[in-house]
C-alpha cells in the first residue's frame, strides 16, 4: 500500500491510493456536509445542491459538463448522504486531468442559473415520487424518522415537495458558502493516478475554496417510535431498528459483526430461520448504520400480508438467543464475511476512495487494512452476546411498515418481548 | 491477456482469464438454459431450479452450503436470464477450491428435497410479489410480453404464482436432466486463478455431467402490442420498445451505439431534452437487448401523471431526428462511452467471466477486446442514421405502462408518429 496524504494550507485534504496495474482512475471530492447539517427550513437543500452542481458553471453549461465527461467515456456522478455529499468520477487514465477539472469547476463555480433551478425542482419532485413508489426505499425513510423524530438526521435526504419547490438561488449559494469549505473536504483518488498529480490539481483547481471547516450540527438522539403506512400492496415491507453505536464507538465493529451474524448472509440466523426453514419471505437482512454521535441496528423484511405477523416475534427471539447463545462458529463466520468483503472491496478503486474519505471524516486519519482486520478480529463471542443483550435491554425500538401490515404487532407488544415498555 | 479455453470430451467448456495481481477469484458456471427454453407449462421452472440448487445436495444441506461458503467470507449467488442461468462465486484466492466444489455439487447432485421445495415455492411467490411492488421492474415484464406475446421469451422469468405452486420434484429433475448438460455449460474463472486448476476441477468435479448440448427453443418473433396497468401510484412508469437485432446480427453493436446516443447517459438526447431542458422526469434511458434470434431497442421513463403525455412524442421526435440528423459528435461520444465502459468492466473479475461466457454462448468463440473495440469503432454516423430509420419504419412498437397513465397516448397514435399503423 502506498497511500499518501497531503493537507493543503487551505485545509483541503488530499489522499491517494494508486493501483498502477489499472487503466482507469476513480476520484472524487467527499464533503463533510449532508442532510443532517440542514436546519428544518433547509431540509433537502444538500441534495438539491448536489443536483444543481451539474447544472452549469461560469465556464460550462449543464450540457457541456455532460458532454465533456462522456466524450471520453467517463462517468461523473454524485450522491448525498446524511453526513457527507460526494462528487466522483471514473475515467480512463489519460482523462484524469479532465475529470479533476470538471469536479473542481462544479464545486467552486456553480452558476445556479434560475431556469435550470426551476427545471431541477421538477426533477427532484419526480425523484421524491419515485421513492414513494418504491416501498422498500420508502420504509427506510419512515424508519429513519421513527428513530430520530424531529431531528435533522431523521429527515428524508430528498426533503419534501414543498421545501424543494421553495428553494432559491440564494438559498443554494448561502448553504454552499457555509458548508463547502476547504477544511470540510477530502479529494481522494485511486487507480491509475499519482499523488503529485492530485496535489497539483488540489493546489491549482481548488485554490479558490474558502478556508474553514465543517459546520456544527444538531446532535442525534435515538428515540424510537413507529410509522405505519397501511396500503394495498402485494408485500408488507417491515423495518425495525434499535439504538446502535456511533462511528467512533469502540463497539462500531461489534455492531457490524452482530448485524452480519443476525442477518448478513445466507447462513445468518434470520435468513436461515425466516426464509430457509419457514419460507416466510424472500428478503430479510440486518444492518448497522453509524453516524458520528448515534447509530441504529436493524432488520428489513419484505413478506406477505398473511405472514406479516411472524417477522417481529422471530427477530425478538433471535436477538435474545444471541444475547445468551451466540456461538463461536457464527461469530467467526461473520468476521470472515466482513474481512473478505473489505479485501474484495479494496480491489475496486472507487471503494478505496470512499473508504479513505470515510476514515478521514470519522477518525481524522486513515485506518490501515491491518488495523481494520485487527478490529474485526477483536470482536469475540462475548462481545456479541454483550452487544445483543444491550440492544435487547435498551427498549424503545423503532418500527416502520408499508403495505398490508394489519397483522404486524404493535410497537408496545414488540417492545414487551424484550421486557421493555415502549416510550 | 492470457485467456485460455479448454473443451473437455464431455463438451464442457472451460475458460480462464487470470488477473494475478488480485487476491480474490471470481468463477462460475453459465448454463445455456433460461426461461425461453421453457414450455408454457414450465414457465418459471428455470428460476425455481436456480433457487433449489442452493437447497441441498446429497452431501450438503442448504445450511451447509451457506455456512461453508460464508465461513471463508465468500459470496455465492445465481441469476436466471432468458437465455442463460448463472451460478457464480467470489472468494479469496485460497478458497477457490471450495467454491468450485460447492458449485459443482449444487449443479450435479441437487437433492430437491420435498420439504425444501414446499418452502421455496413460498419464497418465490413472495419474490413475485416484490416485483409487483416495484413498478419499474413490473413495467419491464409487461413490456417483454408486449414485444413477444405468447412466446417463451416474452414470459416473466419468475413464472406465475399458480405455476410455481404446482412444480414438483420430478419437474425439476426432468428439466435439469434435459438442459443441464456438459455441452450447454461454460465454467469460467478470473482473478487469482490458474487455468490448470479450473481444468482439473472441470475434469474431476464435473465428470458426472451428462453429454449433450443446448436444447432447442421456440424462435422469437417481435410482434409489438400494449399493456397498460392504470394504478394509483406517484409516478407513471412508461416503457417503449421497437424490434431490434439479434446478438449475432452485424448491427448488434450499432444497436448499442444507437441506444447510448439516444438515452445512454447525461449527454444523451433523451436525458438532455426530457430531464435537462424540460424537467419532465427524474429517470429516462434507452436500452438495446439482443437475444439469439431477435432483439428489442427501447426506452424507459418514470414521470408524473401530469407529464405522462409528453414522453412518447419526445421519443418519436428524437428517434426521427436521429434518422436524418444524428451527428458525428454524438455518435463518437456514444462509442467512447461503450469502449470505456467495456475497459473499466474488464477491471472486475466477475465481469470478465460474464463476458467470456456470453461470447462463447453467442458466438461459440471469444472476441478479443481489440475486436470488440474495432466493432464499436466501426459504427459510424451513417450506420446510426440507417439504424434509426429502420426502427422508425418498422412500426409495431410495444408499449407497457404502470401507474397514473391516462395521459399516455394510445399505441395507434404513437405508431402513427412514425407513419405506421399499429398491427
Amino acid at each position: 500500500m502506498t497511500i499518501r496524504i497531503t493537507r493543503l494550507p487551505s485545509g483541503l485534504t488530499i489522499v491517494s491510493d494508486p493501483m498502477p496495474h489499472l487503466m482507469s482512475t476513480a476520484l472524487g471530492v467527499w464533503v463533510n456536509c449532508g442532510s443532517r447539517h440542514e436546519q428544518a427550513s433547509e431540509s433537502g437543500l444538500s441534495h438539491m445542491l448536489e443536483h444543481m452542481a451539474f447544472k452549469g458553471t461560469r465556464r460550462r453549461s449543464a450540457r457541456d459538463i455532460a458532454t465533456e465527461i462522456e466524450s471520453v467515456g467517463g462517468d461523473l456522478n454524485a450522491y448525498t448522504g446524511r453526513e457527507q455529499t460526494a462528487f466522483h468520477a471514473r475515467v480512463l487514465k489519460d482523462d484524469t486531468g479532465l475529470a479533476l477539472d470538471i469536479i473542481a469547476d462544479i464545486l467552486i463555480d456553480p452558476a445556479f442559473e434560475e431556469g435550470e433551478l426551476a427545471n431541477e425542482r421538477d426533477v427532484i419532485i419526480q425523484e421524491i415520487g419515485q421513492t414513494r413508489d418504491t416501498p422498500d426505499d420508502l420504509v427506510f425513510d419512515l424508519l429513519q424518522e421513527a428513530c430520530f423524530p424531529d431531528q435533522p438526521v431523521g429527515r428524508p435526504i430528498f426533503g419534501s415537495e414543498e421545501k424543494v419547490a421553495g428553494f432559491s438561488r440564494d438559498d443554494l449559494g448561502g448553504y454552499m458558502a457555509r458548508h463547502y469549505r476547504a477544511g470540510a473536504m477530502v479529494l481522494a483518488g485511486s487507480g491509475a493516478i499519482e499523488h503529485e498529480r492530485l496535489v497539483e490539481a488540489g493546489e491549482k483547481l481548488f485554490s479558490r475554496l474558502e478556508k474553514g471547516s465543517e459546520r456544527e450540527y444538531e446532535p442525534a438522539r435515538f428515540e424510537g417510535g413507529e410509522t405505519r403506512s397501511d396500503e394495498e400492496l402485494e408485500q408488507a415491507h417491515l423495518a425495525f431498528a434499535f439504538s446502535g453505536v456511533s462511528s467512533n464507538d469502540p463497539d462500531a465493529y461489534t455492531a457490524q459483526v452482530f448485524a452480519t451474524a443476525l442477518g448478513g448472509g445466507m447462513s445468518s440466523r434470520l435468513f436461515q430461520e425466516a426464509r430457509e426453514k419457514r419460507g416466510l419471505c424472500y428478503a430479510i437482512y440486518a444492518f448497522a448504520h453509524s453516524y458520528r454521535d448515534a447509530g441504529m441496528v436493524g432488520v428489513y423484511s419484505g413478506t406477505s400480508a398473511a405472514k406479516a405477523g411472524e417477522i417481529a416475534p422471530l427477530i425478538a427471539a433471535e436477538m435474545q438467543a444471541m444475547s445468551t447463545g451466540a456461538t463461536e462458529e457464527e461469530v467467526a463466520r461473520a468476521r470472515a464475511q466482513l474481512k473478505a468483503s473489505l479485501l474484495m472491496g479494496l480491489e475496486q478503486p472507487h471503494a478505496r476512495c470512499e473508504l479513505m474519505a470515510g476514515h478521514l471524516h470519522i477518525y481524522g486519519r486513515l485506518l490501515s487494512t491491518d488495523e481494520i482486520v485487527r478490529r474485526i478480529d477483536g470482536v469475540d463471542v462475548e462481545a456479541i452476546r454483550r452487544f445483543a443483550l444491550k440492544l435487547c435491554e435498551a427498549g424503545n425500538p423503532a418500527m416502520a411498515s408499508v403495505g398490508p401490515v394489519k397483522r404486524l404487532e404493535s410497537r408496545a407488544r414488540f417492545a414487551s418481548r424484550f421486557g421493555c415498555r415502549a416510550a
